[in-house]
C-alpha cells in the first residue's frame, strides 16, 4: 500500500509530466493528415458479411524501401487514430500519444513509418475526424443506418480490417505494434493471429483476455443506453439519440479511467451542507456537475448503438480467439513488453501480470514494468512519456 | 502492489474465513427481536419538522445497572439493525456481524448491551425486517407517500435519531459506536456531535469525509434510477416502480463493494466466441446474467426514493458537520480504531488515512489497521473476523 508521501510524491511528479507533454507538444509540428481505407467486402469473426467497410488512417514519418520499418498503433476505446502530430498547425491538441511519437522521439519519425487508424464500430462515428463502419453507417441493402443489422463484431474484427489495411502497402513485416488500452488488446490479437507479420507488441494498460469483473464493468457502461427508452431497441436515428444514457455512459467510463488522486485534484470542492443540496435529492453537486457536464457535452458526437457494439467486442476478447488464453499466446513469437498503470482501476495490473505469467510458463520472455502516476487507467496516455526510453529500447533492439 | 502469489494466499484465507464464518454461526445461536422506536416529531439538520418518525432496532446482551455497558453498532448502505443473531432459530442465516458479535465474541454480549437501529431512509422499505421513516412512508400530511416532498436527511439526522432512542433507554454513555462502511460515517459523526457520550469509535471500511470521487461515485448509483421513466421525479407509488433503474444500481453497488479476486472466483466462466453472444449485442454474458439477476431478485425489496436519499445523505457527510474535517474531528474524545480494507475499491485506505492522519495533527492517538482479504469493500462484513481480537482489546481497554 502506498504512503500518503508516495501518493503525494506520484501527484507531483503526475502533473510536471502533463505539464512536459504540453511543452512537447508545442515544440515540433508534425503534420498528418486523415485518409480512407476502403474494403468492398469483408466477412466477420462471426460468419456475416459486410459491404463497402471504410476506416480512417494516418500516418506519421516515411515507408522505406524494403517496406519493413512500419509500426502500427492501435487506439483505446474512445480514442481514434489520432496519435501524433497534428492536421493543421492551429489545431488546439496533438494525437494523443504524440509525447512519444514524432522525429526523435521514443518512436522515432525519422526512422519508422508509423500507420494508425480507426476502428470498425468506433464510439464517435458523429466526430468529424473519425471514418468508422457500424451500426450507425448506411446499411446498402436498406439505405438506412444498419441499427442493431450490423453483425457483432470482435477485436480479431477490427485487427483482420487492419491486415487488410497494412498488406495494401505491400507490408509484409510490421517492426511493432503498439496499443493502450482496448488498443493493447488488439496489439496482443495482432501478435497471436499474425506472428509472422508482427516482430514487437507493446501492451500499455492492456490484458491478454478479459475476466468476470472486466466483463461486468463494461456492461455496466452499457445498460444505461439499453434502459433510455430513446435507444428503442437501436432504432433511433430518425428520432431522439439516447443522450442521457450516453451521458451516463460517459460519465462511468471516465470516472473509472481515473483514480481519485487526480479527480479529487481536479474536480471542485464542496462546501459543506450546501443549501441547494439540502432542499432536494434532485440538485446536483459541484463535483457531479463537473463530471456529468463533461460527458453530456461529449455524448451527442458518440452514437449508443455503437459504444453497445464496442462494449461487446471487449467483453469477448481473449488473445487470438482460442479456447484458452494460453493456446492463444501461445501462437505469438513477437518480443512482447506489458506495461500496465500501478493505479489503474479499470485495467488493473493482474490482467498484464496473468498474460506475462502465461507466455513466460511457455517459455517466452515478456518485458513488464508498471507505470507510476495519479491518473490511474489514463496514466497509459497522460504519463507514457516517463516510460520513452523503455519503449525505445525495446523498439530499438 | 501484490504479486500474484499474495494474491494466491489471500484469496485462500478469505474462502477460509468465510468458511469459519459459518460455522461460527451454527455453533451458538443468539436470539433476538426486532422492535420499532418512535419519535413524534423530529427536526432534521435542514430545519424540516418529520412527524411521527418510526425506526426499527434490536439488542444483544444485557444493559447493566448502571446503564454503562452500552454499544451501538450503525449500519451499512444496504443493510440493516440485524447485526448479530438470529430472530428465529430457523432463520437461514444471523446478521452481518455475527463472527464478531455474541456470547464470548469480540464484542462480548456476556459483558457488553449492543443495540442497534434502522436508519431514516433505510435503503430497503420493502423488506418486512425493516423499520425505517422515509419518502415511501405515508406523509400524515397527505395520507400518501411523501415522495419527494421528504425532506433531505443527513448522516447527522440518522445520528440524532438514535440519540434519542438511545437517550430513551436511560443511556448516558456509549461504551462505544461501532459501524462499517454508512456505518463508519455514523460512529464517527456520533463521536464528533456528542463526545461526551462516545468513550469509543470503531470506523471498518470508513471515512472521515467524502471526497470528489466518492460524491461522483454515489451519484452513478443513483443516475440509472433519475433516468428511469418509471421514477417520475418520485412519484410511482401508484403505479410501477422503477425496477430497471434500481436493478442496475444494486449492480453498481455490488460489484463496486467487491474486488476482482472475488468475484472472478464466483462469477460464471464465460466460453470464447459463444454464439449468442455473436448474435446480438442484446444477448448477455454468463458474469453479466449472474450480477444481474442477483441485482434484479433484490429490487423490489429496495425503494428507488430511499437510495436516491441514502446517496444524498452519503454525499453531504464529512464528521461534525463543521466547516472542515479537522474542525469536526477537533470535537472528537473517544479513543478511535479505524479498519479499511486493503483491497476496497469503494472507500479506499486513503480516506481512512486521510482522518488519521488529522487526528494525529490534533494531538489525538487514533489506531489504524488494515484488513485483508479478498472480497474488497465486502472485506469489512466477510473477513471482520480476522481482526476480532484487535477489536476486543481496543474495546475492553
Amino acid at each position: 500500500m502506498k504512503t500518503m508521501y508516495q501518493i503525494m510524491l506520484c501527484l507531483s511528479s503526475g502533473i510536471l509530466l502533463v505539464a512536459s507533454l504540453v511543452n512537447t507538444a508545442q515544440a515540433d509540428t508534425l503534420l498528418t493528415e486523415k485518409r480512407v481505407f476502403t474494403l468492398p467486402e469483408y466477412t466477420t469473426v462471426g460468419g456475416e458479411t459486410i459491404t463497402d467497410v471504410r476506416v480512417g488512417w494516418e500516418t506519421y514519418g516515411e515507408l522505406n524501401e524494403a517496406r519493413d520499418n512500419a509500426i502500427l498503433i492501435t487506439h483505446f476505446f474512445s480514442g481514434n487514430s489520432h496519435a501524433a502530430g497534428k492536421y493543421q498547425e492551429s489545431d488546439a491538441q496533438p494525437g494523443y500519444w504524440d509525447s512519444i511519437i514524432g522525429p526523435g522521439k521514443a518512436i522515432d519519425t525519422n526512422k519508422y513509418f508509423v500507420i494508425s487508424s480507426d476502428t470498425l464500430v468506433n464510439a464517435n462515428p458523429n466526430d468529424p475526424n473519425v471514418i468508422t463502419t457500424g451500426p450507425a453507417s448506411i446499411n446498402p441493402a436498406t439505405s438506412k443506418p444498419y441499427g442493431l443489422d450490423f453483425p457483432v463484431v470482435t477485436i480479431g474484427d477490427f485487427v483482420h480490417v487492419q491486415h487488410a489495411l497494412v498488406s495494401s502497402l505491400g507490408i509484409e513485416k510490421l517492426h511493432a505494434v503498439v496499443g493502450a488500452s482496448m488498443g493493447s488488446l488488439q496489439a496482443i490479437e495482432w501478435a497471436a493471429t499474425y506472428p509472422d507479420m508482427v516482430e514487437r507488441m507493446v501492451s500499455v494498460i492492456g490484458a491478454g483476455a478479459m475476466d468476470a469483473w472486466t466483463i461486468m464493468s463494461l456492461e455496466q457502461w452499457a445498460q444505461p443506453i439499453k434502459n433510455d427508452p430513446n435507444w428503442n431497441n437501436g432504432d433511433y436515428y430518425e428520432g431522439e439519440a439516447p443522450l442521457d444514457g450516453v451521458t451516463h455512459t460517459l460519465a462511468l467510463i471516465t470516472q473509472q479511467a481515473m483514480h481519485p488522486m487526480i479527480i479529487n485534484q481536479l474536480a471542485p470542492k464542496q462546501e459543506t451542507l450546501p443549501a441547494k443540496a439540502l432542499e432536494s435529492v434532485t440538485n446536483n453537486l459541484p463535483a457531479v456537475d463537473w463530471l456529468f457536464n463533461a460527458s453530456r457535452a461529449r455524448a451527442s458526437v458518440a452514437d449508443a448503438n455503437h459504444l453497445l457494439y464496442l462494449v461487446r467486442a471487449n467483453q469477448l476478447f481473449v488473445a487470438g480467439h482460442e479456447e484458452t488464453l494460453k493456446e492463444g499466446l501461445a501462437k505469438i513469437t513477437a518480443k512482447t513488453l506489458f506495461m500496465p498503470a500501478a493505479n489503474d482501476l479499470l485495467l488493473k495490473p493482474y490482467l498484464a501480470k496473468a498474460a506475462v505469467a502465461e507466455l513466460k510458463e511457455l517459455g517466452k520472455e515478456p518485458q513488464y514494468e508498471e507505470i507510476s502516476g495519479p491518473w490511474g487507467h489514463l496514466d497509459g496516455v497522460y504519463t507514457i512519456q516517463s516510460k520513452a526510453e523503455t519503449l525505445r529500447e525495446f523498439i530499438e533492439n
